[in-house]
């Protein structure tokens, strides 16, 4: 059990290495040569130009101006001044939604952690258990924690009712933040600008015919079903293998002006390179000609097997995206079935055009079904062979397993402040390198399972993530760590007994759970915001590959939020939470800070840095909603597994109830909003034809969607973005209020931070 | 534990019951006089005429003939006779695949009886265990079952095979029965007559408005977001005072009818009666001027009441029938989100007129997750309540308990042939008892729920009563009848241990359970056919009410298959059936035998007797087949928790697989085959409108629609029969088939049967 003394050195650390990491973000994001790195977002918008046009040659690249340095935390205001309407113009929606769940958390903690403080600390204070116990060690933490108090006390229905009070708090907030999601995506989608998705549906499993091609049966098949509302359909060609030369040429390309930077640098030296493996050997010949040749070489493969994808008959896939002439003949065909065997003709809303996955959308129902059974099975056996090594890894972060395995650090660790250190840090760091691994494997997983956009699979490994972070950070971190200590015990009671068990470890994992909300919420956020990675990335893309400004905007790594790894992090939060609010309310505070703390930065970081792949208009939220609520019935069931121990049996009764009418709670809220985020209502899309009918009577529609849907490495080999930007400025309406928006509030402050 | 001569005796017993029940069904139904109570299928089609019109007076009410009395089960070829085409054709397609699903047991179990008896039976009976253990009384039926394998035995192998072969088998017949079902219900909504339901979507919860009154705001919403589409709508009054008065004024038409009757009968009395409560006091008055001024004062209310329902806008409910002009726009219409917010204008397929619910169509979304919740809660509770006095049956049923409780009865008891029949009869009659109160309960609670329609409302009480069959019929009796054994055992355990213990007492009450079979599916099934309730019923309505043929009609009950009661209980059988398919195959021929008899007598039933109140194209096969698939899961866990007790550890890690395989096989079927059961695919639609354009270019749908959905006490105060029967009469085509099929080959079979 770690004492108060720990759990403060801990939080001086990761406070101080919080500081670190934003002390160096103020330094580092004040010189000219990162803007690049800390505002590619407004490079990307076309807003910001580069600051190394004009001026002093030094301050290119340095900012001298020292006032500038002493506000160095002033990014923090100017993050929060951009009002929510300005920010989902700005980044889109699902960013701004995004940060709504870290408001999301403060909303229901900050009272909860009041009421707690108020009610439930001096309760737990007062109980006196643990003083007159004298063969086991505590601390002062566990004094305000519900393990002071007696068993059979009076004192827990203190608790019950503030599991009560915790929970419609909860709810309440859950249920008037849905709402409002719910309307924001209304908003959005009305507010939209023409779109290709919006007017096409992605068609799946299209049957084979004997006597038509792809195309021609799909074209029949819509003209006599949607006979008036069929426009046209573009058809999907399995370039895999074009794709693959297209990103092997990019490669060389980068290799040759590589070189050739190299030789105008210094002409008296020609460069040379091996034509062996990974240029390690093999024979010495000129690099640019060798270059030259090979990407000459790569071209006319391409050509080839260009030709060879648009005429070769097998090279077209069963699936189309077919396009309708009104939002409404779309939404009619996306939400209804069109075959009396369900498993053809499968229509869903095609995602747009840069976020569709273009390899999954060829596999056939059964395949599916068998791929996902496997990924299930898989997804079972990871979880379970992951408990080992953290299982393992949590006995080396305890001290006395420390000095068992290595008896001669003994002298080392019992110095007071090494012993602190380790305890407050390291387990925290150990699980946190777990999880870095998982996200990759998770999102293979998911593009196995065939999901055919990239919000799916977001969507999809996020599901599996929190499932992960459940059973490894959550439960593997109580069971692991109990297990040290009762592992005897657990061997021999029945295994479902475990979920009492669990219950009483609760209480004694408090201060393991605050060490890793400092390391994870609060040193990990502030190390989020330099952005370590993509500023060196950025530094040597820049010096050897840039020729041109165009070269330097695609040297830019802006990211984008992660939601896959990222949100079922927050909801490991919002558990801990939720789960200690009746238990252990001091672990609130620290949860508050992250919250907070986290929605600065992100904010700043939508607002300046990331620049989101695709907009799915917040689909994500009913999967946010639905986990917080897993995350309040598993509090509700620990409480009464912890109850239960405590010599509090009848409490069963009352807190039965809350599991229950949480349930309901997500029926509700279910029923009443998740069809917003699944379905498109036919009377916003008649709103919406009916007032394009009307201000644009002469859209030729056909010729708008004839491309959408093309793979991208037939558009010239690129991954272009889309049409988005180009339609703004089509759009004078829109563009007008956007840039004199930003002309002169924003863009003025930031020129005044940069001093530029 | 029963003896093989306990179980003979309950065979002979159960077995001469349901002979004499036949012999009884034989003798009454050959009685012209009984004709309309065993034929009154052909009565309603217009078919069979009254026997009683023609030939002698004593053989218009008793069948002389004594001939057709020797061959008493010749019935049963007649029922098998009738192809399943026809059968569709005349009893609908909801029969013909219920009794379907008497034939999926057959198909199941013979080939596992066959195997298990090949193979298990052998294995088991020289397992020798229960010879070598004396102090526990064991009877031969034991010696079968999986007791007799010692524990830890190779010999278990044989059990673990069998379980996949048998999950298997299940699996793939199952998998089979769900595409010929699909099909079925394909080609019967292809070939189906037009009926307003095809054209009409019903929806719910329109939102006030405060300009328009709810017709004109449906017309508008619907003018405007299915412009092409949208033909008509009717709206719903709320009638349900004027239905009381009509059902009122019906009760008090009966009572002058019986009072002219008995007049008529004897002119020189004329019947008096007491105006008080329920006609036991209060002033005597003449009876037949009595309900004559009595039937012309609500007549006037009735007339009253009419007009302010139809003046009054508070009369009408926010719901109405919308009709478009093709199925496409109805299909499109009910599959579709209207508004963005999804409480309101929600849409579904329109039931049939005479197949609507009336009184739920008004009910607001918030108020049904409320009753919903409610009414999941009252189920719990109800379950819960219910397995005390089961307990307590269950012990009295104990020979044992009996002595105990009622000592005086000791030396009847003793006597080895009431001894039998106690053990042998008595635990499934006491069963059966508390199962017949249930049903109607059930039923009353899915109405509070708030279901449209009459299919959903049986769908969902079978749900219900499916649940409570597994809990009280299978698992209450199980553990209740342990628990009078291992009570002590039991409270001192987890409770999550039942499981396991639920395994270990499987093969315990394999006799208990081959009594129920006996009493519930052979005695049972052949006192159904009797019809000795609707026998009765028809003589004294045909004594006191009758006058004309139409009286005798309305006389005359053919009942229904009442899916909601019988489905569930089937689903007994199957979970009977997969249960003790590996432990104790015994069981096996007597489920088989219940299968085989229940077909012949429902099929029998389906054909002569039942007249269905709603035909809902097999929608419940999903159902059906999700029910099979929990037994199948029920089955596999309990084997796992037997075998894990039995010293075969090691087979958990071989069993646990098929849960997980069966779970994946129902969602691949679900996802094959549901959406037939649910959705209407656009193509079939546009198929049926186009051949309807191509064939009938001018006809006036509008007319066709109009009045389809109107609330039957507007339709002159009876429940009449939709327009099914005029329209065969205006399709020549269809009329001819049917009657000339009908008329050469079973109405003359039917006659000779007759002797008429």
């Amino acid at each position: 059990m770690a004492s108060v003394q720990d759990i403060t050195v801990g939080a001086a650390v990761n406070v101080l290495s919080a500081v670190v990491f934003l002390v160096a973000f103020a330094i580092l994001r004040l010189q000219p040569i990162n803007d690049r790195v800390y505002f590619p977002k407004w490079y990307l918008k076309g807003i910001r130009g580069s600051p190394t046009r004009s001026g002093a040659f030094v301050s290119k690249f340095i900012n001298l101006d020292c006032r500038t340095y002493i506000k160095f935390l002033n990014w923090m205001p100017a993050a929060l001044r951009m009002p929510e309407l300005e920010l989902i113009d700005h980044a889109g929606l699902d960013s701004a939604v995004y940060i709504r769940i870290y408001l999301l958390g403060l909303k229901i903690f900050v009272p909860i952690a009041a009421l707690a403080f108020g009610v439930l600390v001096p309760v737990n204070w007062t109980g006196k258990t643990l003083e007159t116990i004298k063969d086991i060690t505590f601390s002062n933490i566990d004094k305000l924690s519900i393990s002071n108090v007696p068993p059979g006390s009076k004192r827990f229905w203190a608790h019950l009712v503030m599991a009560y009070v915790f929970t419609f708090w909860t709810c309440y907030i859950l249920y008037k933040e849905y709402r409002i999601i719910a309307n924001m995506r209304l908003r959005f989608l009305a507010s939209e600008n023409r779109r290709p998705d919006q007017f096409t549906v992605l068609v799946r499993n299209v049957p084979p015919d004997p006597d038509e091609s792809v195309s021609e049966h799909v074209e029949h098949f819509f003209c006599v079903n949607h006979p008036d509302h069929y426009l046209t359909h573009q058809i999907v060609y399995n370039a895999n293998k074009l794709a693959k030369l297209v990103e092997k040429k990019k490669s060389l390309q980068n290799w040759l002006i590589y070189y050739q930077n190299k030789y105008e640098r210094k002409p008296d030296k020609k460069p040379t390179t091996k034509t062996g493996f990974w240029g390690l050997w093999g024979q010495k010949v000129d690099s640019i000609d060798y270059y030259t040749a090979e990407i000459e070489k790569l071209s006319k493969e391409e050509v080839a097997e260009r030709e060879r994808v648009i005429s070769d008959p097998n090279a077209i896939v069963p699936a189309a995206f077919v396009s309708f002439k009104t939002r409404w003949g779309a939404a009619v065909c996306a939400q209804t079935q069109q075959s009396s065997n369900p498993t053809i003709w499968l229509t869903e809303w095609a995602p747009e055009p840069h976020a569709v996955y273009w390899n999954n959308l060829a596999i056939p129902y059964v395949a599916l079904t068998i791929r996902r059974l496997l990924m299930a099975v898989g997804l079972f056996f990871l979880t379970f062979f992951f408990m080992i090594p953290i299982a393992f890894v949590q006995t080396l972060a305890n001290i006395e397993g420390i000095e068992k395995v290595f008896p001669f650090l003994k002298p080392l660790i019992e110095m007071k402040v090494v012993k602190s250190f380790i305890q407050g840090f390291l387990p925290g760091i150990a699980l946190k390198i777990f999880l870095i691994v998982l996200p990759t494997i998770l999102m293979t997983m998911s593009k196995i399972e065939g999901f055919t956009s990239l919000s799916t699979l977001e969507r999809r490994s996020a599901g599996k993530y929190h499932l992960f972070l459940l059973v490894i950070a959550f439960l593997g971190n109580i069971i692991a760590g109990t297990a040290l200590q009762q592992l005897h015990t657990f061997l021999n009671q029945s295994p479902t007994e475990i979920p009492k068990t669990i219950g009483v470890s609760i209480p004694m994992k408090a201060t393991f759970f605050i060490t890793y909300i400092m390391v994870d919420g609060w040193a990990g956020i502030a190390a989020e915001i330099v952005r370590l990675v993509p500023l060196v990335m950025f530094h040597i893309k820049n010096t050897f590959l840039v020729k041109t400004d165009r070269d330097r905007e695609q040297a830019m790594d802006p990211g984008s939020l992660n939601f896959y790894t990222s949100e079922p992090r927050i909801q490991l939060y919002f558990l801990l939470g939720l789960v200690y609010s009746v238990v252990t309310p001091i672990l609130l505070p620290f949860i508050i800070v992250f919250f907070a703390f986290a929605f600065m930065v992100f904010r700043h970081q939508i607002i300046n840095v990331y620049d989101q792949k695709y907009e799915s208009g917040a689909a994500f939220w009913p999967d946010v909603h639905r986990r917080i609520i897993i995350g309040l019935i598993i509090s509700q069931l620990l409480l009464l597994g912890l109850m239960s121990t405590k010599g509090a049996e009848q409490s069963t009764l009352v807190l039965i109830a809350l599991p229950v009418l949480t349930v309901w709670f997500h029926r509700l809220c279910k029923g009443r909003f998740e069809s917003v985020f699944v379905k498109y209502p036919l009377q916003d899309a008649m709103v919406k034809d009916t007032l394009e009918r009307a201000t644009e009577p002469h859209l030729n529609l056909k010729a708008y969607l004839q491309d959408a849907y093309i793979h991208p490495v037939f558009k010239g080999g690129e991954l272009e973005r889309p049409a988005a930007i180009d339609e703004e400025e089509n759009n004078p309406l829109v563009a007008t209020r956007r840039s004199s928006q930003r002309g002169s509030k924003y863009g003025s402050g930031e020129n005044s931070d940069n001093g530029v």
